[in-house]
């Protein structure tokens, strides 16, 4: 397997010029003064499929195309990287095969259907493995995994070399954890190019596997996953592992409640929509962990894509204010 | 009355450096596709308070404090005024009374009480007038008109005095319509700035008195508005109609189902949150008007500050996951 490096990273700067956004970085008073620290928010809601997960799976298809002759990729998501894959083998004149076990919303499967993708629902998680070995045998498609792919890796890390071109000296980085694929790309280029900055998990304390799996040095299963994060409910993988435990300084466990407190405060505060993946690596400012305080805090706010919970009950106007009147 | 003329709004700009927020310009792929336009997103839901009349309340009472010497102003405002007077006066020490007429929102209410104004609940707007007159009367108050003042245009102006710096060659800038503040001082600022951009004003088909103000050069009242967009119920003053007659290039009438997709096209896309008032503006864009198409079109959205629909009604992910599938 291709070796995870920082030189692989660069490449996938390279390769997602011009194709990629470069997200823009925000700053609140608000969080500010909530949190005291510093705090610069990467907003990849902002980026292509609403998610960062659109670098990885583009990158991985250009790398996949030019070494192959498949044109026919595959994966198991029912989440932002079966969208980030689907958008990427359009762009590249690819066909995406996006296997997605139930259940998964609703938004989700329109996104991916309209971004021209094959979808194969499958009624769970192991008929979508049996599902995605077909795909391979019958169509020799090309698997790309959300996260323990030496391309996706990179591409994700892409985010890091944005985010440092953007603010300089950041002491802390705050990124949620599933699979890991985001914070090893993370860690890869911090390592090259600021190796003195402080990079944190942040986790569900509901799905703590990635914490468990790096003190004990192996990946630790997570069976029932308890968290409204639908995004980080998976296991860490092969190539992820090695990489956190190397890099990452440490872990910020997050309850389900101030999850959604997150989201409300991005919601009401900073007028962002964001997913509650994204709110798990906001929500240690807002509880003003001690090792934040007063400290240059750079936070990747991983994706976007939840549900409109309009259009409101009330469309007459008068009729708002009074639902709304005290 | 003082004169109302761009020397107004560089004075403006001057007094709003380093106080108020000079809010980022964002950029989408996603509207420019839908649109066919060029667009460029000003945020002023990002500004302090969440709305751009934090610029106009403030230079206001700088420029108040700094000529008479009354330290307690006035106003009544169910909305983004009151909360913009009370923040610029406790910034400058004075002392804000908000007459808040029923019905109003809850968050409002709280936010114009976190600012540290007193509040006078009033049960509809003609008590709240009364209100206001003893407020004069027994503090001798000095009131600050939501627009219809020079000082509060020519904070607002300041909008596009950014605007134009951010981004080249504007072709359009759109803007929502309520009394006319915002879109008077925009259309000074422009016209010094850049006197060949078009203005379009943004209005609710529910609430088309600007557009007939302009048209029958008279202020025509607006007894019964019917439209969500809280912010644009107000008719036009003696200030801003002759201002708006002689620069709007044109009126954009805008339908409530218009303003609800906007608003949901801004959350699930765009990933923002927006207020009614603001998916006025950007509602035109959605419907590809003919003549936007092809343009560089600038928005201003005005402000974000909706209620927060959740918690969700479900907290356990599981749950979310069943309710969502399909």
């Amino acid at each position: 397997m291709i070796d995870v490096t920082f030189a692989l990273v660069e490449e996938a700067v390279r390769i997602l010029q011009g194709v990629a956004h470069c997200t823009p970085v925000l700053t609140s008073s608000q969080i500010d003064t909530r949190s005291g620290a510093r705090v610069f928010l990467k907003c990849e809601n902002f980026q292509r499929v609403g998610a960062f997960k659109f670098r990885g799976a583009y990158h991985a298809i250009a790398r996949l195309m030019s070494s192959q002759p498949s044109r026919v990729f595959a994966t198991v998501s029912s989440g932002n990287h079966g969208q980030g894959l689907a958008l990427a083998c359009r762009l590249q004149g690819a066909t995406a095969h996006i296997v997605m076990p139930k259940p998964f919303s609703a938004v989700k499967h329109r996104a991916v259907l309209g971004y021209g993708a094959q979808v194969h629902v499958a009624e769970d998680r192991s008929c979508a493995d049996a599902t995605l070995r077909e795909l391979v045998s019958d169509y020799r498609a090309v698997v790309v995994h959300p996260f323990n792919d030496p391309f996706v890796i990179a591409g994700q890390g892409t985010v890091m070399v944005e985010f440092v071109d953007q603010v300089a000296d950041l002491d802390i980085v705050l990124a949620p954890v599933g699979g890991g694929g985001l914070l090893s790309g993370l860690c890869l280029a911090a390592q090259a190019l600021r190796p003195h900055m402080a990079i944190f998990a942040c986790e569900p304390a509901g799905a703590l596997d990635a914490m468990d799996s790096v003190k004990q040095n192996r990946i630790v299963p997570m069976p029932n996953p308890n968290t409204i994060a639908d995004g980080l409910r998976t296991s860490l993988g092969e190539l992820t592992l090695p990489i956190l435990r190397r890099h990452v300084t440490g872990f910020f466990a997050v309850g389900e409640e101030e999850i959604v407190q997150a989201m409300q405060f991005a919601y009401e505060r900073l007028k962002l929509v964001i997913e509650p993946s994204s709110a798990v690596a906001l929500a240690p400012l807002l509880r003003q962990e001690p090792q934040l305080f007063g400290k240059r805090v750079g936070v990747v706010l991983t994706g976007g894509n939840v549900e409109w919970l309009g259009p409101w009950p009330y469309l007459d106007g008068t009729e708002t204010m009074q639902r709304e009147g005290t």
